[in-house]
């Protein structure tokens, strides 16, 4: 009913542009006769999300600790089938047998100056039962290497690339030692990697309290953040290289597949790596020798920090149990009238324990969401497109349920997938963030527009614009990668890096996408008390943020599948990809690797006789990174965009051919794909997309235009002009390809 | 015999300006043909001190505790008058009785949420026989009233005027509670006023670890910070009000001086205050509720820290036994020619506990300075003019030995001092600093060229150059009230504020005065660690620090005795001062309180058609600060000082008549006599100098032209307008008196 609504014959020219924020009378994407319709099956779906179903579901995901490769995992994946069976979504379960290791010996001791027994637990809390679980898992760095060594100990702060330049310029080296490093300011297994190649024995990585205990504020159970015994469990896969199962990367881990042995695999840790606790890093760092600390490396551990060697001497002992795993996607659908254009949402369900927040505050909203979608098509609406929600698993260990999913279906997907929108961490508090590709921000922003904070009486998007400038005038202590509010960009969204399932969608499928969730204090993350009783007293005790977190996802859903025209904005992407190579030209020229002046404006301008005759005597003869290609090659996709844009602009119900138009929007979702270089990035062939990848040295946060920008960091500049040739190219399709969208659009008008 | 060669009949000009650094053709102040015989008796000089003789000096110095008022002191004093006797100096014990108060009982406790017996003691170490010393003073602040009270805590951070700001900014109130705050950010009395005139009912200060304890680097006994038990003694007299006795303001405490009564004095606190260790503190803010503390409140305790007040709840008692007692100031003279003429260095000799650093360090530099210059005496050398040396008594209550001694000789001084030099805290470390009255500022940088840094091979000049710049680049984490090189001024100078014996000297009588010494990572501050074993290990091991600053000392006495015309740059000083004024303008406008653009465009230069029709409508008719009166005031005073320093650059040994050259120099003297008001500052007439007090509220740090700065801060225009008033006619003064120098000058030609 509510769909033949949408069909009611009144002509109308599609939103394409950006009208003042709230403005009912269009969305975007949608023809302007259509846009009633779409706001009344909004308006219904957006009763149907409930803070007790939330609850009670996240309760029952929460029941028992359901690490990925587990029984336990098996019954949360068939549970979640169940689940959206009952919705009336067409679900299957599916399987793939992933390498995967188990901890089976944890030894780590103190044997110098004096003998302590460490890697104590974490502590029990009376009114907190699933503390007591005996069947969580003890806390341990998926994909360490089995190993025992007894070494000195060196302290290398957060244990990233920076943190090793300074200790070489301190004079202190970590050949032979057992390195002891903070979490924190990047991915774990670029810690891993980094210990790896500076050819230490192994690796400990602690929690701070600086970081995410008592200093940043009251720890559990007295408040949100990490106590003295909590520990970071987390896998440390070499996964900007490659994400998934480490034996099988590009292809599916079907039973049958072809696998490396892990030996062949370049994923894959070398050393013994163990997390610990504050009072277990105490028990060390108290006891070091050497020189004191730099200047802000020192954390907030009641003593005074060394660097060591000396002194301190540790035992560790390491044994995993690596076997192939059976691992469990559940993929669930609704049926558009169009089956061949599906629009995605997903979250991973493994947990490291039991995962209140990640995961399954994320599986909470999801199954509220979809239990709304399931009651519009009882109700007899039916999406024009097919929606699809996927539960993966193993993400913890690596993505691995997601990459596998997406090497499996690849070439699928890239035919038939629009989107993907991935909410991991959904509910941690009530602070709204999202990432996006360019073409996606200002959707995402406008949906938020249309769901209400449960608490503040205004829009989602309102709460977000007003928490950003609040940070932005009065920045807190605790580090956010969220990206900060200016003049320009008030509500500025992040790029997308790889610390979630989006990246096997856009990274090496290029299928455009979104991260998002609502945030907050949370210092428990993947420790044990990241559980039911966290949530109910300090993340959302009133399930309230679940709720919203539903309804943003439905709306979302409601339009991804039902737009008339897939609501990218190119003319955005252009914009950011200009403004990250002049960010790059700006590297180059600082780095003194910038084409002379004479030469740039011999290139981009008629000589005068000003500056030809002035700049003839600054030529230099070295290599220089000329990113001109890149420059010409953003100002074409710049102008590709606003054609595309303008062509159609002027669509309106009136032309409607449902087939064009389908050709239409996958013509569009395909100018993300037009990013993809076959070969991929030097290094990770993996790794396909010109403009967002992991740093191979920060792992989680984007490094953007990583072909050019890692090889300039590091003054290869013969590689980084070879990237600025493939970046070029790229762009260049993407332009192309949106020629083609603006060409498809003319022929309707 | 070196003086007589100082006379040879060369004839040479008057070194006043500024040649490269190290020419050693040159010294400030000395006519070109006493410049040889000047640097042959400082060679001679700098020959003389002797680290071992230092550092038997501080071994008997330290060798008990030696508070004011007790017995001990007074043994100090008559030791040190032997001492100064035995190098030939001519001494004796001035002393006075004072009001001074000794702890009687000390009871502290927390009753709730558990009881725990606090004020607990500084921990022994056995390798440091000094620390089981059962004469050292347990730890009290000075002029704390009597009283006992239990009640709910509330944690102020700093305890100073933004912070109880912020506190009511957070709806948390002080009245009626105790407050718990951290040391350091401005003056102990200070922290104390602010909590009595916030009406909570007593003070606990601690020392958080994050301020000079193992956050800052590593404790006492393995490195030079304080340890978890160290605690800062301190007197809390509100000495911004006025220091010194508290009974007899104005006038020396002599035995039969006319007393105020306790109560009628102005600098007596009314509230109890006890200064504690970290270790309670913890006990105490582990145990408070209320909100989490805001941003950078949170110390380096291991735990939350939290506002208050609920849940904590403290029992204190604090009992004082207030007494006349009294104080020996030991001053020893070397008789110039001149003796109507004094050049007087100081420091004082009390300690709260051994005080090996603070002040004992000061005064072993002091001993080897007085050493060589009697020894330079009995070779025939004699002075010009009167070197007196003076050791006080009592700074550490209020800088009472000293006040007391300059307002007994108030006259006597204004008349025949011509500088003071302090040196307090003279070794903590290898780090020369100093601060000084504009026109002493480049004196300073060039005798520390003329002393070799006993480490580097270089100047202690090039080494503290050094140092700034890179401390500019790299700054530290622990706080330095140092300002900051830059570009203009690579070695800058701090203003003098309050925290030492130089205070009475120029606020009170205005006599130019510089305050040094060698700084360093010193977390032992007024606590019982502060021993001859914290020196021997951490501070100055080999003592050859406290030989260079008994060479300094020593090189500064010769010159500023010897020197032909006293080497005072009052064009240096005009510039500063209009510096000040220019900031202060500033100030005045940021804050909406500058006259309209075209008032200062009609005052301040002719009308254009432009301006007065441009600014016409711009007019405002509130409350303003006219700073042009002051502006016009430092104009004249740089006018006046330019045309002095002319007349004074071509005065040379064939001009020379010795008592209108000792006319002139007490002239150039008392050109900082003239910033002088008879009134003083409101509200506070002891001080009476017009550009340097110690901030009403900050209480060690100087703010420059208080009178004009503090009602301006607090929008109290009106007498911000009053006090412009005040600053002119003193700059007019000042200028005035620099013209007499410049006609005495004129009239040797």
């Amino acid at each position: 009913m509510l769909r033949g609504a949408a069909w009611i014959a009144l002509l109308g020219i599609l939103y394409v542009g950006a009208p003042g924020y709230g403005d009912s009378s269009a969305i975007r994407g949608f023809f302007a006769d259509h846009v009633s319709a779409e706001r009344a099956a909004e308006q219904k779906l957006l009763q149907i999300p409930d803070a007790a179903n939330a609850e009670a579901n996240l309760r029952q995901l929460t029941a028992q600790p359901h690490m990925a490769g587990t029984e336990a995992s098996h019954r949360v994946a068939q549970w979640l089938l169940a689940q959206y069976q009952s919705y009336g979504f067409d679900a299957a379960i599916e399987s793939y047998s992933v390498y995967l290791p188990v901890p089976e010996e944890r030894e780590l001791e103190l044997v110098e100056p004096e003998k302590q027994t460490l890697a104590t637990p974490e502590q029990p809390y009376e009114w907190d039962k699933d503390t007591y679980d005996a069947r969580a898992v003890p806390a341990f760095n998926a994909y360490s290497a089995s190993g025992e060594v007894t070494a000195q100990v060196v302290y290398a702060n957060y244990g990233m690339m920076d943190d090793y330049r300074r200790l070489a310029d301190l004079g202190v080296h970590v050949e032979g030692k057992i390195v002891i490093a903070r979490y924190g300011e990047g991915f774990r297994g670029v810690k891993a990697q980094l210990a790896e190649e500076h050819k230490a024995v192994a690796l400990l990585i602690y929690s701070d309290p600086a970081d995410d205990g008592f200093f940043a504020g009251d720890p559990y159970p007295r408040g949100p953040w990490r106590p003295m015994s909590g520990i970071q469990r987390g896998s440390i896969l070499y996964t900007s290289k490659y994400p998934g199962d480490p034996l099988t990367p590009g292809i599916a881990a079907t039973p049958d597949a072809k696998r490396l042995s892990p030996a062949e695999a370049k994923n894959l840790p070398h050393i013994p790596v163990l997390p610990i606790n504050a009072q277990d890093a105490g028990a060390i760092l108290s006891h070091m020798g050497g020189q004191n600390v730099p200047r802000g490396w020192q954390g907030t551990l009641p003593f005074t920090y060394h660097l060591g060697p000396g002194q301190a001497v540790v035992h560790l002992k390491v044994k995993m149990d690596y076997q192939q795993r059976n691992i469990y996607d559940v993929i669930a659908r609704i049926h558009g009238e169009d089956d061949n254009s599906w629009v995605v949402f997903g979250n991973h369900h493994d947990a490291w324990v039991f995962g209140a927040v990640d995961p399954n505050s994320g599986t909470a909203s999801m199954l509220e969401a979809a239990r709304a979608l399931g009651q519009l098509t009882r109700g007899g609406w039916k999406p024009k497109r097919t929606i699809v929600f996927c539960e993966w698993d193993a993400e913890e260990f690596g993505l691995i349920g997601s990459t596998e999913w997406v090497e499996a279906h690849q070439q699928e997907l890239q035919q038939k997938a629009l989107t993907y929108v991935n909410t991991d961490v959904g509910v941690a508090g009530p602070d709204f963030s999202a990432s996006a590709v360019p073409s996606l921000k200002e959707f995402v922003r406008e949906v938020t527009q249309s769901v209400s904070d449960p608490c503040a009486g205004r829009s989602v998007f309102e709460v977000w614009k007003e928490r950003l400038a609040k940070d932005a005038a009065n920045p807190t202590g605790v580090a956010r990668t969220e990206p900060k509010a200016s003049a320009d960009e008030p509500v500025p969204l992040g790029a997308l890096g790889a610390g979630s399932d989006f990246c096997p969608f856009l990274d090496h499928a290029g299928i455009p996408a979104v991260d998002m969730g609502f945030g907050g204090p949370y210092g428990v993350y993947h420790s044990q008390y990241d559980d039911f009783y966290w949530m109910k007293h300090f993340g959302d005790p009133t399930f309230a943020y679940h709720a919203a977190m539903g309804r943003i996802i439905g709306v979302m859903a409601l339009r991804f599948s039902s737009a008339d025209v897939m609501p990218f904005d190119y003319s955005a992407y252009a914009k950011e990809v200009s403004g990250m190579v002049a960010d790059l030209q700006k590297r180059a020229k600082d780095a003194g690797a910038a084409p002379t002046a004479s030469s740039v404006a011999a290139s981009t301008a008629a000589p005068t006789p000003e500056n030809v005759e002035g700049d003839s005597q600054k030529e230099t003869s070295g290599v220089t990174v000329e990113l001109k290609p890149a420059v010409d090659a953003a100002a074409q996709l710049a102008a590709s965009a606003e054609r595309a844009r303008q062509s159609l602009a002027v669509l309106c119900s009136s032309s409607v051919d449902a087939a064009r138009i389908a050709e239409i929007n996958h013509a569009l979702a395909g100018v993300e794909q037009a990013f993809l270089a076959a070969q991929g990035l030097a290094g990770r062939p993996w790794y396909r997309h010109q403009i967002y990848a992991p740093g191979s040295y920060t792992g989680y946060e984007s490094v953007v235009i990583p072909g050019v920008r890692e090889p300039l960091d590091r003054k290869d500049y013969v590689a980084a002009q070879a990237a600025v040739a493939d970046l070029a190219d790229a762009l260049r399709r993407a332009a192309t390809q949106l020629d083609a969208v603006a060409q498809l659009a003319s022929s309707l008008h």
